[in-house]
């Protein structure tokens, strides 16, 4: 009986290689899976449908996992208002994680043999697939020939051309990876410390120029309705990318670790994931106590970090989610956004749980809540050890 | 003999009506005492000081300390790329903290009897004046009239007047506090939550439309150069200030929680403070390991966070900047960034402790530091806690 | 109408004088109510009722608030394996909050005018007492006659004499604050910082000599069974710690910051608090991910510095509270524990989640999870960033 | 040329393999190099060199790196209070890694072709091996027989007795690594979670039974003098070992996650260091800070679990010590500790520096820093947020 392997499989030229070559070397039963998160439209899966079969998959199946993406790691991070290194909002990484997390599931579901993978050695996402291949699926062996045959694009392409597929696998110029919470721009500039990616690198181009205003509404923490419209988080995402890329919003250049120890750039536009991030952590200012503003970042900070580093898995990730989910019970409200090219401002909030507009203290107003006597003797005492500590030099 | 009483003196309403009415009431002599922390123009200190005598003050001392506040303040904010809630670059916190202190100092210096400050009973400030005094100059009373008393602003002026003051007291529709690094902007709108300041409230308007490109050069964290030239830190932060401000660079508005425990909100534009510290962030990214980085993250927040709340005079702000000038020790370089109306992009870096540049691993390009099989190797052992923890299940 | 006071009631001097003085000088109608949150046995409730009535309470009230005493506070302290500055269980300053909360709870129910408490000006107490208060029942206001008369024990017992209690009020060597988590211990060594209590000082005296053993039987974080017997919480560390104190097993020093920024220092005895904890936690180094620990730490110490500090009634203390709740899924099992004098040792656990014990990899032995080639690549990436940087000296 | 090895000797089993496989089969030159970090003893030393030499050793050198290894290790872990897990010193996981340096650093100046260590490729030893050679001495090649040729001891021995060494390599029934801040066992129980360690397995036997008393005097948190009389640390460190072990202090049993991701369990003594941390951490707690304390806790944990994980060498690690010693400005003073038998008791502490005994304010007594007035200002402004946070429900 052959052996059946699944490929986790994109369309390109990487794997493109797997399929071909693993039906014809190893003459194994090739499942090309893809896995939507919300990155792809309905033509450009229906096209990589066409060409998997084309290369000899046996059977080619979409799993989409966008609400479930969502739901169990997009809006954590918006909770926590997860901009790894203050910059980047995960765009990739969390993305790789899901769908590696889907093939593995489908690959144990249907008893395959082998899970094969396009990556590389050098990159993060290798790791993001064994790992969860190897814990949700640890019966299944791993396949890399990217990784292992070391292979370079040329020879790929003259491989397939000798197994009689004459397709054009031109270069583009930028690594596009396009998802819901961000695409990613990588180039020849990304792999200097010192050049910009120019305009014309970035998929969505300004098209607006003149200002407009938007109104997010937030339920615990999550977006339920845009310019007093009710939408699902997804398609409500989706709306505030066209419309915040219409501006150019939300590109940036992200500079970080890989968890191989190295460093690395990439640039990238999210639009939506910058603006309801923002929006988010504004509300939040006028909603939660001073202390849960401290202890909610480094929780944040720790759940992007291993997210990034594919330690979704880890149970520590369900701690933190619960401590995040917590902390959004009054994070209820509308959020005013003006957008510009380029950038956009906060205009201002309305809550029924905003702490700065409560009857107890205003700031800024005349206080009934304490007189200058009270005062004094709060700072007196708020100022003892400070004093004491001074007495002993 | 006379009690001797220092006043921390503005120049505003609130403190020349205690200038007058503890001369006139009291019988007090009284030195009038500005601390400049870059502020003040050199017209309005001027106009500062002949008012002050005006009004009956026997002497009148300016202290600057613009130097001292950058060496002892500033430059760890921008070693921790410290933003108050992520927005705030503690612009006044900081700065009044400062002026608190100088005027303890030289109240103590002078044998004052009492220090005497403006501050209200409903706002920040009067803690960092009250704990700073008492922990520096235990032994001088202080004496808060505007806190004590209640006045309005109409009582103020009308008793001034029955002293024979006809100054104009007229009061502008923004309140605006200028420091070096930052101005803050109050206004009807920033008492309520939902609306935003108007263009025309910021001092600074924008005046430069086309993009101009900047270099700024750190050593060890600290900015040293601004387009190829040598300068002092202060005189390079004050030509960041007009060089951004023309591009209305740096503007936000601040919600945050006063040590009261209220919220309060506030806009702000601060040029130099957001662009050194982006400029400097990025810098970080690529010369500080990521232990580094993710360890910074908490002693910076906590660092802005005890500042802004009085607590600068505790000894853990001792170890937080001992920590963070240990850290600086490889943040040196040159950032290059493109100014644009209202906005800024981070262009790139040159440094020679670049860590994505080292010959022994470069991101994105074929490695010889490892090879697939480590990788393979690096991965299996890297998942061993998530794979040993999902077999329990 | 006569107003009507709620007497936070002890049955000590204090709040004797407190019960006396409102009746006869105010004229309201007082209410006693003591809390019992497990340190008080039904003899001793018994007693103070008696006296609550002789000095002239209209109505004397216990309210049992044991068991929510441990589901809503205790239990955190066990999954957070809290000890305060590494060494104290918390144990009064937890209960007293928890005292608090009813008698708010029962004055705004009662509709009172007021709520009347004994503490002094100098301590912690009067802070969970005032805050607790105006958070629960702001309407009720708070009457504090011993802060605010500053009375002395001997002005107190005079005033008592003087309306006909000649009851005795001799003060007792050791000021003993009995309670289910802990009993704390002050005395005139306790206010050096040079001098241990004595052994006589401790209200529980070493019984046992011959070593015994243990066994606690935990189910996500919670103590279940004893020796095999299926018991309740209450109830099991109600037997702990007769079976630890037999052993004077529990007992130190704690040395801390009070809410008002002064040290204090003070004894305890508390045995199943501490076996509990220590046991706890071995099951969570044998449970938990490595990640796990490492961040549940700061949320614990936070979550004890908080409910220390009289701040259990912030969100943030419940955003805690599903964190710790999150992470003991797997904490179930066996600990078994030797009781010797004045110490313990942990001797080991069982648990179905033990992850030293996975057939996955097991430490010490040959290891099929890896080879050595595997480790070869796994140290030399895990290594990639230190080379990095040491090359770039 | 015959090719240089530098072999990390430790007259066991598998370092005495590696000479004489190396030697013989490969035709090297061995440098044997034993690290002393205070574990040795002058005749073990001497009876390992003569092993050396038997067994083929070119030059054989012992490097004393016991003072470098407190001032650039030890005195941090005290500083720190580090216990990992809240148990375990790091005896073995400090030491292995500076003898890794030493053995580096040698390697280097020795312009060595190999460095041989002989460890397995189970545990953390062989990360921090080869971690530190790589860094230190990226030239030189590492070999490890042992980890690559998976022999067993028996293997080993008929190996060795086939080259003609008829030497005794009986196994201990506990595996010993003593170190100057304590001395691991490990047997047959700790490879269970549920059997601890019999009496009879720590090298160091209970000898004295009646209780005596200690003083610790230290300086910037360094101990510097023992019982009145000064001495250098590591002779106080070596004599407090000496006084704690005849009481049989300091034992405990590590439960720990090793850097490959498995759980180890390891039993040690190490009476100098749990009693130097106890007596310091008590120290801290009169001269430090609330916020020094709070803040010092993730700083050490974080450097335990570095230094532990083999990342001693990361720039994050001098940051931390930085941090560190800022904070031992004031922790100077003495320690008074009664030993007895398996346990100690920490009496108390004299310090110029005690913010327990200022003349600002003190626990306990009447105060004449604030009044009752004052700490009712101060609850009602220190409650405010909570008030307002309960007042939107």
């Amino acid at each position: 009986m052959k052996k059946k392997a699944i490929v986790a499989y994109s369309g390109g030229l990487d794997t493109s290689y797997c399929v071909v070559n693993l039906t014809r070397e190893e003459g194994w039963e090739i499942h090309t899976v893809i896995v939507n998160s919300g990155g792809f439209s309905a033509e450009e899966l229906k096209a990589i449908e066409k060409r998997a079969y084309e290369l000899g998959s046996t059977k080619h199946e979409v799993i989409d996992i966008t609400e479930r993406y969502y739901h169990d790691c997009l809006r954590y991070l918006l909770f926590g208002n997860v901009l790894k290194n203050d910059t980047y909002p995960l765009s990739v990484s969390a993305e790789r994680m899901f769908q590696a997390l889907a093939i593995a599931e489908y690959a144990r579901q249907e008893q395959a043999d082998y899970i094969v993978h396009g990556s590389t050695g050098a990159g993060n996402d290798q790791v993001r697939f064994d790992v969860a291949f190897a814990v949700i699926a640890p019966e299944v062996e791993i396949i890399t020939p990217i990784r292992d045959q070391k292979l370079s694009r040329q020879q790929e392409i003259e491989y397939l051309q000798s197994q009689g597929f004459e397709m054009s696998w031109e270069k583009a110029k930028y690594s596009i990876n396009r998802g819901i919470w961000g695409t990613s721009v990588g180039g020849v500039e990304t792999l200097t410390s010192r050049q910009a990616l120019p305009e014309s690198a970035y998929p969505t181009q300004l098209s607006q120029t003149e200002p407009s205003q938007l109104e997010i509404n937030f339920e615990h923490g999550e977006p339920v309705a845009l310019n007093g419209e009710k939408m699902g988080a997804v398609a409500l995402i989706q709306q505030l990318n066209e419309l915040g890329g219409a501006y150019a919003i939300g590109r940036d250049t992200h500079v970080g670790d890989t968890i191989l120890g190295i460093k690395g750039r990439v640039g990238f536009e999210a639009p939506a994931a910058l603006l309801l991030i923002k929006a988010h952590h504004l509300l939040e200012k006028h909603t939660l106590s001073r202390w849960q503003q401290l202890h909610k970042e480094p929780v944040a900070t720790w759940y992007g970090t291993l997210l990034h580093e594919a330690q979704y898995l880890d149970p520590v990730m369900r701690d933190f989610e619960a401590f995040l989910v917590s902390s959004q019970a009054r994070v209820s409200g509308t959020v005013f956004v003006e957008l510009r090219p380029y950038h956009f401002e906060l205009l201002g909030i309305e809550s029924k749980y905003d702490m700065m507009q409560s009857k107890v203290a205003t700031y800024g107003e005349e206080n009934n809540a304490w007189d200058s006597r009270d005062a004094r003797g709060f700072i007196k005492i708020f100022g003892n050890q400070l004093k004491i500590h001074a007495s002993l030099e």
